[in-house]
């Protein structure tokens, strides 16, 4: 029996692109499994999963909803809703192996909102004419192929058989690579990161490595550090060295790479060790240059590329960061150390550089001390966060916290 | 000679990365060609084409730059340019078949420039941490297909592995499936479509398609109207039935499917024949509903989709869109000719709907008489956009201008 791969969409609108991508796909020598979620018009062919059956796999009599005249936006909900419920099924049983969609807007928002039910690892394509702008909502924090259409997904032509047949050969090559199985004897540290503090990070993962551990990096970019905690969620975390706390000041100041409310205490929560630093937090970063608003115009920035301005936070902000820190980890039910780099949070905040700010470093340390829990310990170094007199130390606590915590 | 795959990216930070994706791609049975753009420390393994190289190709002396200690703006633009003029010239020759990168925010930038420099259907895969968020700038108008690393791209772990091997089975099976021979003896018109206006669009693709004509539709939403002006600079495009405006529209009130000031300008540039309606011009976009400036919070708005809201735009606003869009397709060299469709000039707009206003679009036909330059004809059909009957007469007059044009 060869792999299957799973067609999800709208059989009705988008039907003679979908009966391209199956024969293509079946030409590869893989089996296909399509699952209609079209709720306008008759399919275009005949799935192997009915629209009835994926609303009835949620309880929901489609027939009927359509004859009250139920809404569009209900109706699509229950699509997705049933959808993910019949394949989170087929995935667990690994009786299918990948999964395809095309759409527009609502064939996007429907398609991917399946497709962040599977797990990371489990192949995902979506052709979308909307991957050429925000994604966020779409890709979420797993791992979605967006293929941009280009052209819109009304019809073949020489430009949308040209990209369905791209995104065809695309799940083909990723279902048959596999998956690799997981040599996971040894505990996973996770690591936070931004560019400006990479030395930093690089010399923690060489230290933590070498003492046995694997360590994973996350982009510390708003999404990253969501990532991370969705993997402490799912428990595959075994510490954090969160080097770089920048995403919960830009929450404050308004910066794209903001987190949300969650950030910093997920850990805490599953009692999970780790040892915490400020990297980043001078910065609140815009894209382009020209995002930049108004009242922040006067600030000193540092352009990190030509798409991204970091300006400078100022002194209020270091102190407004410190008590929300504080407030977001003092529930912890895990060990947590604070480890503080006085001489610069980041490259661009060192000695002799633009950002350098030392009255701003030492009103977040004495905020601090005032907010966070007595018992927390908070270690000042009086070098940079890339020195690695500062990284090593602070990795080197968090291995012992890891060791004690496990006894 | 089997296929070649082009590794483009920096393999002094992310050489064993690189080397794992190499190693896979070559496995499933392909070459590769690794071109190093790094410029940082020395590369993790030998590239076949060197970061001096790249930078010679345009004329440039990388070491003696770097010896000057030019800015890294300055050095990774030469790297992509160099990028750019080595890999065109091999994928013109057709010796190599497709391109993978993987990259943070300075990689993403570099390789996705060099990505759009090369055509569509040609396969690109670009594994980014920034590809969860907004992809605008990095994929463009271009079929560069997108995976989200979910962690960061910073040393092999249980994480990073499947994401890169999913990216490299991506590659590899883009290229095994290779690309179509066009048939393009047909000629091609391009149609401009958002969802509110498609019952319109698919009739008038019917009528233009048994007239013996191939389409293609573009999604109008800021992207879609570039993607077709690429295409008609590029000299692929026969006619133009520009049903839905709505770009330009936005790009006055500050939708989210914004143009840019070229829209409506280049089909006239290149004297293709075009038919124009106002379709969706009733509509600001926003997403999400809660990034509704303040100041339109009052207007009367309806729901696209959970992630979508339009709110109607009021008669100044349809004034301006006129007098811009005249102001816009006066110097055109080609054949125009308008057509309103004055019960609607989308699906929620059309008489008993929410944005029904009878009002607003005589103003709008009232200013485009005043400004229009006087020789275009403006047809006005008591009917909605999506009613045959409107869309009938508008298909069968671009038929004409197209054939009259030919001779």
């Amino acid at each position: 029996m060869g792999k299957k791969i799973v067609i999800l969409g709208c059989l009705d609108t988008k039907g003679n692109e979908y009966a391209f991508i199956r024969d293509f796909i079946k030409k590869e020598g893989f089996q296909t499994l399509v699952v209609d979620v079209g709720i306008i018009n008759p399919p275009v062919f005949d799935p192997d999963i009915t629209r009835y059956e994926v609303a009835f796999a949620v309880g929901e009599d489609l027939k009927k909803l359509l004859d009250e005249g139920s809404s569009r936006e209900k109706l699509t909900s229950i699509m997705a809703e049933g959808a993910k419920k019949i394949l989170t099924g087929l995935v667990k049983k690994e009786e299918v192996h990948g999964i395809i969609s095309c759409g527009g807007t609502q064939g996007t928002t429907l398609s991917t909102n399946v497709m962040r039910s599977l797990p990371v690892g489990f192949p995902k394509v979506m052709v979308s004419t909307i991957a050429s702008g925000n994604t966020a909502n779409f890709v979420g924090l797993k791992d979605i192929m967006m293929l941009n259409s280009v052209a819109d997904i009304l019809g073949l032509n020489r430009i949308t058989r040209k990209i369905l047949r791209e995104a065809a050969g695309a799940i083909c090559g990723m279902v048959k690579i596999g998956t690799e199985t997981i040599d996971s004897t040894k505990q996973l540290i996770a690591i936070t990161n931004v560019g400006i503090t990479t030395p930093g990070a690089m010399k923690a993962k060489e230290i933590l490595e070498n003492a046995g551990f694997e360590t994973v990096v996350f982009h510390a970019v708003g999404t990253g550090g969501r990532a991370m905690e969705e993997f402490i969620k799912e428990g595959q975390i075994d510490g954090v060295f969160d080097l770089v706390t920048i995403e919960v000041m830009q929450q404050l100041t308004g910066g794209i790479l903001a987190s949300d409310d969650d950030r910093m205490t997920v850990a805490g929560k599953f009692g999970i060790p780790q040892v915490i630093a400020p990297g980043g937090i001078p910065c609140t970063t815009f894209s382009p240059h020209e995002s930049i608003p108004p009242h922040l115009k006067d600030r000193k920035y540092t352009r990190h590329n030509p798409m991204f301005t970091n300006i400078l936070n100022n002194k209020d902000e270091f102190i407004s960061l410190a008590k929300e820190q504080a407030k977001r980890v003092n529930e912890s039910k895990g060990p947590i150390e604070w480890f503080i780099p006085m001489n610069g949070f980041c490259s661009n905040s060192t000695i002799g550089e633009p950002f350098y700010d030392l009255e701003s470093n030492e009103a977040y340390v004495e905020t601090l001390r005032k907010y966070l829990r007595k018992d927390i310990p908070i270690h000042i170094y009086k070098l940079d966060i890339n020195n690695p007199g500062f990284v090593q130390p602070m990795a080197e606590r968090l291995i012992k916290l890891i060791k004690d915590h496990k006894q």
